[in-house]
């Protein structure tokens, strides 16, 4: 029997957070890999904030194509092969689309080395983006040193669980703000986290003149919004912010609630905005950090992953609910035969 | 004749711009010179956006007495000295007060040179405070490097019209962002600058869209609020942003108008605030560098000189009103005889 292909696809940048009507799951016609191409088989899906940036205009991505299958990070086994130096066999990850199968460029496109212990998901779960963004966003743009107050929000997603974790690692004191009692108390209790900070129970700028007496040093900010002036307006004098991500607003219609620049300049701060691509030439320092860290237990990697390709939809929404169960990296596992 | 003594009466913080109910003009005792202390005949008062600031709370300075003299930079002629290295006749500059006379602790006071060809308020019209933040704005915080497009706003102010010309110096496309007409014709007719804005009547952001196809390379910020946000949506890739003050908001008791971050997330921009009290130690360069170029008459000065202490007010005021007629430092002349 020919293998059949099924795939999200991507109908029109979405209005809000109303992601039904932007999205189809459907049957699809099977890839073609083009001169220079290959065709995978999907075996993850890796879903993340960023990609509610792809969808609604052009970023440090072209814009989606509508009517064409959504694009998102995969991890697959190429299936047949017409470029140099890729083969059939080969496990690759890179920018794909959400779909059973994709005939990707191999520029862009990694082999992904023996895992070792390592579920192969670890491969973007752990390693590439998130890892890769959090390393990034706590030693070069944060410039963290040992025995400073560090606080990243967003803390039990992907990047903010493996950000905090760093900073503990490097010697600062680590507060997390999240949004639920389960995710603040993951954070303390599984992942070391000094403090956490619940934003929907809690009020995020008092709790930090009381956490922070003298300031925070480092912010590594995933959200914006009220949460990201919450923490400014608690910097200490020469703090940075590293902006990694500003969920808060990706679904917004609206104005954003912008940031009051006004503690910033009392205090002489700095906010340096940054995205991976930019890093990759840190990649294998950060790579092989995390795979030491990791492997000495001073790391914990957790992936919530959902099974089923028809179900990326419903598990990518939860990354935009605050009280969403999930924590840390948001997977699809589209074959159910992957590790 | 004993001499006497008038003052500002800082009464309390301003609410928004009722600035004559928060300041009242009195006679007031003679004040006397401690231990440690000079008295000084001041000669001149500088007016600065950043005084507003200090009337609101406490900020790199301490919150400001009521029932006392308001503060700010004067120039002056020590009358008594009660302090070591200090003596009578010495001219002097540092934070003293809206009054005739003032007694100050020598800490962070300055003996000012002879000014050779220059009037004595180019001491703090040029070289001091404005000179300083502009020249560490540009070349510290700014990193400007030649080739480069640079904007200012607040460009027809003491910070930013010098700010724009060494820009022009060091080899930028410079555009100046101000509130009238004859504030923008002075910037490109007078100053050099390659364009102006004038952000009362024009749209800026789509202005900047023409004007800088390529991006802003490097913003200096003065105002903050909706120019800000113009300026932020064009900032090129890895952008840089040195943020000297936010004058749209020092009058403003609501939330003010936040920065929407998302641009500078897109294009990897940083943004640095910098009060000049930290760099001090640039201060020699910035005024050699200044100096040097005001006599090659690469530099134009210009100061608008209110006469009469009684006018200090009415005079501050014009630092938020968009259309005000001045153009570059705003001082008081206290003492007539004062060249």
């Amino acid at each position: 029997m020919a293998a059949t292909n099924r795939a999200w696809i991507f109908e029109h940048p979405p209005v809000g957070d109303d992601f039904d009507s932007a999205l189809k799951f459907r049957d699809w016609p099977m890839p073609e890999a083009a001169d220079g191409q290959v065709l995978v088989k999907n075996l993850y899906l890796s879903l993340d904030p960023a990609n509610r940036r792809w969808m609604a205009g052009p970023t440090y991505m072209p814009q989606i194509p509508t009517g064409a299958p959504m694009w998102g990070f995969v991890i697959g086994e190429i299936v047949k092969s017409n470029a140099p130096g890729f083969a059939a066999g080969d496990i690759v990850g890179g920018v794909g689309t959400w779909s059973d199968y994709s005939a990707v460029s191999t520029q862009g496109l990694d082999k992904i080395p023996d895992m070792g212990g390592l579920p192969l998901h670890a491969a973007v779960g752990l390693f590439r983006g998130p890892g890769g963004t959090a390393y990034v966003g706590v030693v070069d743009i944060g410039q963290l040193k040992a025995g400073q107050t560090f606080v990243v929000s967003g803390a039990a997603g992907s990047v903010g669980s493996l950000a905090g974790q760093i900073a503990k690692i490097l010697g600062a004191t680590v507060i997390g703000i999240a949004g639920s009692p389960e995710k603040c108390a993951w954070l303390t209790h599984d992942l070391g986290f000094d403090h956490a900070i619940d934003y929907q129970r809690e009020d995020v700028e008092a709790r930090l003149r009381v956490l922070c007496p003298n300031g925070v040093d480092v912010y590594f900010e995933n959200v914006g919004g009220a949460v990201g002036n919450a923490v400014a307006a608690n910097m200490a004098k020469f703090g940075r912010i590293a902006v990694c991500g500003l969920t808060a607003q990706y679904n917004a219609d609206r104005a954003p609630v912008g940031l009051d620049i006004m503690p910033l300049l009392l205090n002489g701060c700095t906010m340096q905005c940054f995205i991976l691509y930019d890093y990759l030439d840190r990649l294998g320092e950060a790579t092989a950090k995390l795979a030491e860290w990791y492997g000495a237990g001073r790391i914990k990697y957790h992936a919530d992953i959902a099974d089923g390709l028809e179900h990326a939809l419903g598990a990518f929404k939860t990354l935009f609910q605050p009280g969403a169960a999930h924590k840390g990296k948001l997977m699809v596992r589209i074959d159910p035969s992957a590790n």
